[in-house]
């Protein structure tokens, strides 16, 4: 049987696998959260101890690689991690490949993660689609005439930096309006609690009572340690100024699905990624908000990442078993 | 020798060229303007003439034609037109194929113009490329890994209804801010002609000098005569009131451009139409926008269509070609 080795470099978490070809089910599957204050060689000793738990004494055929920052598909050499120190051009490829000698395939978590939503989760018989993940960054994968897209330079599916508002706040990037800047987890929590700072000095002077009780409440009135996930427990909970921080990163998504949508055309909007368990009212705004700006004409549908954050193992399972049908051998 | 006759319904022009094989110059050229209240039945008149002067009672081998509109590419049926009535799902592919005895190939104009600028002109040796055409409208056509992405619905392209300033005035469409609202000909004469009667109020309660003093008398004093190539003529002859409106057009397009490079990262940007004769200042602040709202890894450039209007048609000779060389016959 053949057997691919799954691996994914997450930035905040590392995970392996190995699937036998032709298997939906994970033979073994290990993971462990990267350490904090850690570096790139922390990391591969801690990758390197889940492989050989999941490899089990056994050869892998293939391996597959997702990585949490900007990869060179074409020479596996990593450019950089956002989270962790240390990746600068570090040839993750070759290293796999020679301490492990089986091929290696590696590409960027967002196009993997797009790679396994396609082959095995709500992309299944689509042939073209988008894969956006909500979560620390927004980001996204493109699959059309069912293959990856990945641009001319790699680049491709950066709908993050999409401008939808260019009056809007600055972005880490150093534009206004992205759709970052109001979609991630950590630019709600930082939206919720700028629009608390405000509301609390507007009630100092009105003497009225102040909008965001709840999620005051929820942190202890620690502002701090708001984040997105508690901003949408607190509008769930029905505090209004959690919800209008949601509402906002709902309609700032749905202009870029929507523009998207008329550039592109593809048969379905994949979304996955820690924001999106925000709720049923920050989906429907998501889905009003892109079919009121795509063209009548154009269809499409927005549906959610079935995989969870399993999508970019799946995905490196997929380019396992493309190398692995393929016959290279290094 | 195989001889590809190539059709072009513009809207307002007719077209229909002949080529061999290989060549690349018209054998015979013919265009002429579609008659003002024509109908379908008027421009089908006209191109058979065309086609007659141009085959000069030769067969072809293989047809290639661009619509100015919606077209089911697939089967070849017309849509619509956005301005020739009448020509409402009209099976234009058969129509052709039985009166002329020759396979058809049929596209929109824009998806068309960007296959004659990938063959001929402005995109040759690109392997992935955006034709961007500002005139009447605004829109675009996809060559990706070498071939037309059409989009699932056959709507892929349609930059002109990206939405760059959420709080920008009403487009055709319906929505606020598209990169059409403020780019396209006919808008950039209507703002120009909002911006004058503003200016003359503001001045005529406050008694200060009127802008837009060159471009008045351009028209003189008729401001229905304004055209954007009115606006582009006084704008080069410094009046203000023009290049602000100018500005704001070239700025549109830039976000729109940026955008997309973020989000597909094509290697070149072709642009053609009317709107891009409007002079450097209009080019410069075009590319200026479009790198300041792309990512600094997103590399990629803008450059003239140099096929101008027969960009179409020579993207027909091209279509023409591939069902010749496939083999298809009717």
């Amino acid at each position: 049987m053949t057997l691919i080795l799954a691996l994914d470099f997450g930035g905040t978490k590392l995970a392996a696998g190995t699937v036998e070809a032709g298997s939906r089910e994970w033979l073994r599957r290990e993971s462990q959260l990267s350490p904090k204050n850690g570096d790139a060689l922390n990391d591969l000793e801690i990758m390197r101890s889940l492989i050989s738990a999941v490899l089990d004494n056994r050869r892998a055929d293939a391996i597959g690689v997702s990585f949490g920052g900007p990869v060179d598909a074409q020479t596996g050499i990593v450019r950089l991690s956002h989270h962790v120190p240390g990746w600068e051009n570090i040839p993750l490829k070759l290293l796999l490949e020679e301490e492990y000698k089986a091929p290696v395939s590696i590409d960027n978590d967002a196009n993997v993660a797009a790679i396994g939503e396609h082959r095995f989760g709500s992309g299944q018989g689509y042939d073209s689609l988008f894969y956006i993940t909500i979560s620390t960054g927004v980001g996204g994968g493109w699959i059309l005439n069912n293959q990856l897209w990945q641009g001319t330079g790699g680049m491709a599916g950066e709908i993050g930096h999409i401008v939808v508002d260019p009056r809007g706040p600055v972005c880490l990037c150093g534009k206004r309006g992205c759709v970052e800047r109001f979609a991630s987890g950590p630019y709600i929590a930082q939206n919720a609690r700028e629009l608390l700072e405000k509301v609390a000095q507007q009630s100092t002077s009105s003497g009225e009572n102040v909008q965001g009780d709840i999620l005051r409440q929820l942190v202890d009135n620690n502002v701090d340690l708001i984040t997105g996930q508690i901003v949408s427990l607190a509008a769930s909970n029905g505090d209004e100024l959690a919800k209008s921080v949601l509402y906002t990163a709902a309609w700032a998504l749905g202009v870029g699905i929507g523009n998207v949508a008329n550039l592109m055309n593809p048969q379905r909007f994949i979304l996955g990624g820690g924001v999106t368990k925000a709720g049923d009212s920050f989906w429907s705004i998501v889905r009003k908000t892109a079919h009121q700006t795509a063209l009548p004409e154009v269809n499409f549908e927005i549906v959610r990442a079935v995989l969870g954050d399993d999508a970019p193992l799946w995905g490196a399972v997929a380019l396992g078993l493309d190398i692995s049908y393929s016959g290279y051998r290094i």
